[in-house]
């Protein structure tokens, strides 16, 4: 069965959207409620629907173009007299990872404003079935996004090894292979940039447009159906929360597990799938994560109303991720081979693999764990903003600053902690491997994060519709559990953006045929400083962006107050449209410029100081995003639950202060300042560092050094020219000749035919023909000189000794052994 | 008189401090004023003197702990067999350096407590008397720096000649000289630290505090005699803006000097100077600077009432700095020796090493000007902060911290320019001096910065002493101009700290024995990411030690407007002393810990990782601390220009908006915010990424590699075995042996002789041999293979041929040339 492997992920992938239309059929049987609801989540819809087509008329523009460029660049197949392995057809897997993006989000976008009346429904009757409603709404958001990646990269990937007729995995016709499907990433992560960017912009311009004019100056509750702006408010939760969470959470998926394979692709090993298991395993796994997404999903279940929602989310998502990682283990034992692998001089063996899954599934809780810590209700931090916000607005801000940028150090030694365990287990296709092990139960998590939006929807429903005060109370519950779910789903995408990136540079530098990225040299530490600024200034715009649109939202609000006489007796209707049209305008215009930065600067930089200097670009702006991106994300959400701590009352030097108080309203300031933080900018940065290593990536072979061997002569030269000495300079290309590690995929025969043709000497034959049994099977070298390398001459003479190794093979250690 | 150029920088600095005495006198003799200002004075000097007492007692200690911790390093002469070179004497430099930056921070504040209200009592005849005033007192501070570090290097480098007997610039007494050295610099950035911290958070604890009772609460206007914080506040601006802006340019201006002195005695010259004509350069150029800043100050003058007094202040710089360049180029003609001058395999000449000058100001230049434009009242950043003050205090916020973000951009992109320009030009020698050229007019930028505080502790005691409007209005003048001056003082002074870095960086890698600091490695990534963490919690600790030390401040207040009656109804005197010592506690005691952070992190991570992981952290600590400093600086400033204009009135959607406005009150928040951002954590940054650089230069030889070949060996054979060929893996160790390099500062003979002991074969010692002219004297190659090494091989024996090159020269050549 070992040749049907590769129709595994695909198949999980169908059945996985196979449960998705399901359980998306059961939503959609639910009670959707009286006609009044029905209208006000028809306006919902409706307005949702508006801006995912406004956005997809500009997108694809941007599709069209970008596709045509790509096509065009596929038909270069040298550069300088080197020759490049692409194709036009890497424009096809573009578009068709954009479509499967924006589809993704569609369905999410789709299911959640059919559940969110449906979830105000249910809360009716009881938590139980709220929960069950909206939470299943979720799970087709999940299953979808899951479904849809893995489908998408696995059948594309069969379909091009049959296009590019793939023989081995060693071969110019599988790196074209895997070259193309960049392509599909690329077109994943360019629509979810725009989808996340645009989509914080939209829901936050209307949520602070709504709060500015509707709480503040005309004194009616959140959700009043009075506002003008309150449709666009809950039109906002779901392009943003869920469209946008969604496409982010798609291209993550598709990134990590694209990356994998890229480094899966250098790995030579012999197994029982024709060389293939370490580009299959991180389908496989990933493939298998929506399996047990699913039983995940069965554990999220209370008894009644006085059950805890928080804790049954976190039984599934464990639940989930205990699973994967247990049968992570047997699916690696089964996949890959025996003995040693070896990536780019690093040896590791398939149990390190499993470790470094270990690993990245440890960060990934860890960083959950930390996030929720920093942000949730009752814990020091937040109570620490709730008591300077006593002495008014400013210390409540200062507070909250202090907070996010404390926030950073765990998660940022926990990732450091991660890169240094993975690496040293498995190699550089180790962290990519952390990356996709955490990336998994991708279905699981963004069920959980798809949750909370419909379960403030629903909450923003029952509110307009003037339900009895019990089923606001059921969709709160919901909410607040919500609330914390999405701080942790946020410090999870992080850090899996942060390991993406990781194993995406690592890619990079493999296409790229450079050996080191070395921030010593002037204009590689310069790469560093511009990068490093990129989060600043993406950040910038993002956060005047929501400013500028909510201000417009202002004005309109305003002029409809003035203007519609009767809205504040219920007697006339606001036009809910026009506020609808002003965030979706408003905010398809402010993500093009961020979105352009992100897509053009590494190219521009790439093109006209070449790889290194992108490398240290990439590094720039990996290290300082994923720093903003904590900052701004844990900042938002500890001023936000600051904020919330009020309705419930708090204390404060031995006094209690309820909402409407002077502390409440300084910690509204800081709710407000956080909204762009944690819902715009913030959650941005992931993307923008994954788009941006993925676009060096697709680029990578047109300003790859001219090879791999003579960029080592290079910077050896450079070395040896310290010491004015030339004679250490000379050997360095002609060995690369004798490529014995190539035997591990040939016969005996095969393997001593190619020694003799390339130039092999005699001691590296005869260290060629000793990997080989007595029935000329391929064993792997008894004498391992990659072993020597980490010994002393006497240490690997030793070795050679105790193994009995022959005089040839004790020779090409000793070669190998340090001094 | 070339040999007595070495006691021309210690004579310069010696100029500097006569000329300083000499105006420190003329500033005492100015009339005090009547008995009230001299006693409101009074309160001020001693509460500074409080502060300086109460910090030095805590240095003390740590200064005596670290100089036995020096001096028992110093007595380390061999780790794993590798010879270190260091010297106990360096424990002597450290206290030499730490006693030099607290008294360049006595002497300013001495006489800033003096200039305040000299500078009030000239207020009351004319604004020109009242300039001239507080810009001598600012110049005494700007001169006491200057002159005390050129005089302490310079004198101390003579001093360290002698006692270790240093005959050659190439010789491993000289390295000893050297690094003893930086022990100078290491306790003058130890005591800048905890200057700046310290000060900065006593300043904006004491003014938030102030602020917070005093006019929000009491309703009194600032700098009121009866709120009892105020002395506290006028205490602070001259302990942090003065003492703490005069320890952190002392630190930046000795660090930089030093660091090019240290790649300066790297590099082998035939010069006037017993080749040392690099090492003294920058000490000449500062020195002279020194003589430049003087004669700037002649032009800082105004005729009357009605002169503009930045326009005289900017006359002044301009003139100081176009000097000083000017000066730069006939000195480094003089100085260095014609022909190519080689740096780590990096050739330029004399004219490349003026242009790096050249660079270094345009950079300066140009951050300033950024700096002012992001923070100036009346431009475009600062009148969005104002639009979006009429929205509230939040959007306030929001558009504050956007124009911080986006300040981060010009400067960015102009230091990577500078650091490419400036390696282009003199390779890492270029960028050290670039710095150097840049801070040669530290007095001049220390004067103007230094003015500032002293002007807005004169408005305050016109304030306190009830003096007629007109003194109040000039003595504000006065200020405003202060602030923006601070503003692109500060500009200037994270320019100077990245570039000061970078030449730390570079002398750190020398000293470390690396070849590289590649981040793709995964330790070294890690490394860069918890290196960027640090910036975001040493700022988050800094912004919280002021909240929480304004907090204890307002407490105090309430209970002496509470407990001590008649204060209101001046009956009363306020305890000022409490609120002082209040301020000198707090701050004493928040300042340990971010400065341990400093301290400790890189001797952690050197010894635990070695050397390349620190040179990753360290790169993370510069890009990060250099973005977070712009960011926060500028954020801050521009929110309190904001805040400033209220006082003319503002037109917003065509209404004006005064002070008490609506309006304004979210400026205040802003400007609150801003309060530590701009002057604790912000400038903070600076002497942060210095100072851990300068632990990592001190700790470095004794985490040092074991030697440059083997490193180079070690990362040659990991290339190879990807090749898995040994044979490029053996040579590498051997040609170290040959230094064909030496021969530059050797006689003919002696170069024959150490070509024939080191084992040069025959085409190196007659390459050897060419280089030097018939009469003995070395000449310099005429066919030289450093050419060659841009060259392909052709091009290569063209040039060759074309030179007429001897057969050996030619193999020498060829051998270096590309493929």
């Amino acid at each position: 069965m070992n040749e049907y492997v590769i129709y595994l992920a695909p198949a999980l992938g169908i059945l996985g959207l196979i449960v998705m239309a399901i359980k998306s059929a059961w939503v959609k049987k639910q009670d959707a409620g009286d006609k009044n609801m029905q209208e006000l989540a028809g306006y919902i819809a409706d307005g949702a629907m508006a801006f995912l087509k406004a956005e997809w008329k500009v997108l694809s523009i941007f599709v069209v173009f970008a596709a045509a460029l790509l096509a065009y660049s596929g038909t270069i197949h040298e550069i300088n007299g080197k020759e490049i392995h692409g194709s036009w057809i890497i424009s096809i897997a573009f578009i068709i990872g954009a479509v499967f993006s924006a589809t993704a989000g569609y369905i999410g976008m789709k299911v959640a404003t059919k559940a969110n009346v449906r979830t105000t429904q249910a809360a009716k009757t009881s938590l139980k079935q709220a929960l069950k409603v909206s939470f299943t709404g979720g799970t087709v958001m999940g299953l979808g996004v899951a479904g849809l990646a893995v489908l998408g990269l696995g059948g594309l990937f069969i379909v091009f090894l049959k296009i590019f007729n793939v023989v081995q995995v060693d071969s110019n016709e599988m790196k074209t292979a895997i070259e193309v499907l960049t392509g599909f990433s690329l077109g994943a992560e360019s629509i979810a940039l725009f989808a996340r960017v645009g989509g914080g912009i939209y829901t936050k311009a209307a949520d602070v447009g709504a709060d500015l004019v509707g709480k503040v100056e005309a004194g009616i509750p959140e959700d009043d159906v009075r506002n003008p702006a309150t449709i666009a408010d809950n039109v906002g939760d779901n392009v943003g929360d869920v469209a946008g969470m969604g496409a982010d959470l798609f291209g993550s998926y598709v990134a990590t597990i694209l990356a994998t394979m890229v480094l899966g692709q250098e790995i030579l090993v012999k197994d029982n799938f024709g060389g293939k298991s370490p580009i299959l395993l991180p389908m496989v796994i990933c493939g298998l994560g929506i399996v047990f997404s699913i039983i995940g999903t069965w554990f999220v279940r209370i008894k009644d109303e006085k059950s805890n929602v928080q804790n049954a989310l976190n039984l599934g998502n464990w639940a989930s991720m205990l699973i994967t990682v247990i049968a992570s283990y047997f699916i690696v034992m089964w996949m890959l081979p025996e003995g040693d692998i070896t990536l780019r001089s690093v040896t590791f063996t398939k149990l390190g693999v499993f470790m470094a899954i270990v690993v990245g599934t440890i960060v990934g809780a860890i960083m959950s764990i930390v996030t929720e810590y920093y942000t949730a209700m009752g814990k020091p931090p937040v109570n620490a903003i709730i008591q300077q916000s006593s002495t008014g607005h400013a210390t409540n801000i200062i507070s909250g600053l202090a907070v996010g940028m404390k926030s950073t150090v765990i998660p940022i030694l926990t990732l450091a902690a991660g890169i240094i365990a993975s690496f040293y287990f498995a190699g550089l296709y180790g962290v990519a491997i952390a990356a996709a092990g955490m990336m998994a139960t991708t279905a699981m998590q963004l069920a959980i994060d798809a949750f909370g939006p419909i379960a403030d929807n629903a909450g923003g429903i029952a509110e307009m519709s003037q339900l009895p005060p019990e089923v606001r109370e059921r969709t709160d519950n919901l909410d607040a559990v919500g609330n914390t779910t999405a701080a942790t789903g946020k410090g999870f995408a992080i850090a899996s953006a942060a390991l993406t990136s990781l194993a995406l540079f690592a890619a990079f530098v493999g296409i790229a045929n450079i050996n080191a990225i070395d921030i010593y040299k002037a204009p590689v530490l310069a790469g560093l400083f511009v990068g490093a600024m990129i989060p600043f200034i993406f950040s910038a715009l993002c956060i005047q962006a929501v400013g500028k649109a909510a201000m417009d939202m202002v004005q309109e609000v305003r002029r409809q107050f003035r203007e519609i006489p009767g809205i504040m007796e219920y007697k006339a209707k606001p036009e809910y449209e026009k506020c609808v049209a002003i965030s979706t305008k408003a905010s398809i215009r402010e993500m093009i410029m961020p979105g352009a930065i992100a897509l053009i600067t590494p190219v521009i930089v790439g093109f006209t100081f070449g790889p290194e200097v992108l490398g240290g670009l990439l590094a720039g702006v990996t290290v300082s995003g994923v720093l903003m991106g904590i900052f701004q994300s844990n900042a938002g959400g500890a001023w936000d639950n600051a904020k919330k701590s009020f309705e419930k009352g708090v204390m404060i030097n031995g006094e209690m202060f309820y909402k409407k108080s002077e502390p409440h309203k300084a910690s509204v300031t800081g709710d407000t300042v956080g909204d762009p933080f944690k819902d715009t900018s913030g959650p941005s940065m992931n993307i923008l560092i994954k788009l941006m290593s993925i676009v060096s990536l697709v680029i990578a072979p047109y300003i790859a050094m001219n090879d791999a061997a003579g960029a080592g002569c290079d910077s050896m030269k450079s070395k040896c020219s310290t010491q004015m000495d030339a004679s250490c300079c000379h050997t360095e290309k002609m060995p690369s000749e004798c490529k014995m590690e190539k035997c591990a995929t040939m016969t005996k025969a095969e393997c001593a035919k190619m020694c003799d043709e390339s130039g092999c000497d005699a001691a590296q034959k005869a260290y060629c023909m000793s990997m080989f049994g007595a029935d000329g099977k391929f064993i792997g070298a008894k004498c391992d000189m990659n072993k020597c390398m980490k010994m002393s001459k006497e240490e690997c003479a030793k070795y050679c000794d105790s193994l009995k190794c022959s005089p040839e093979e004790k020779e090409m250690c000793l070669k190998h052994a340090g001094n």
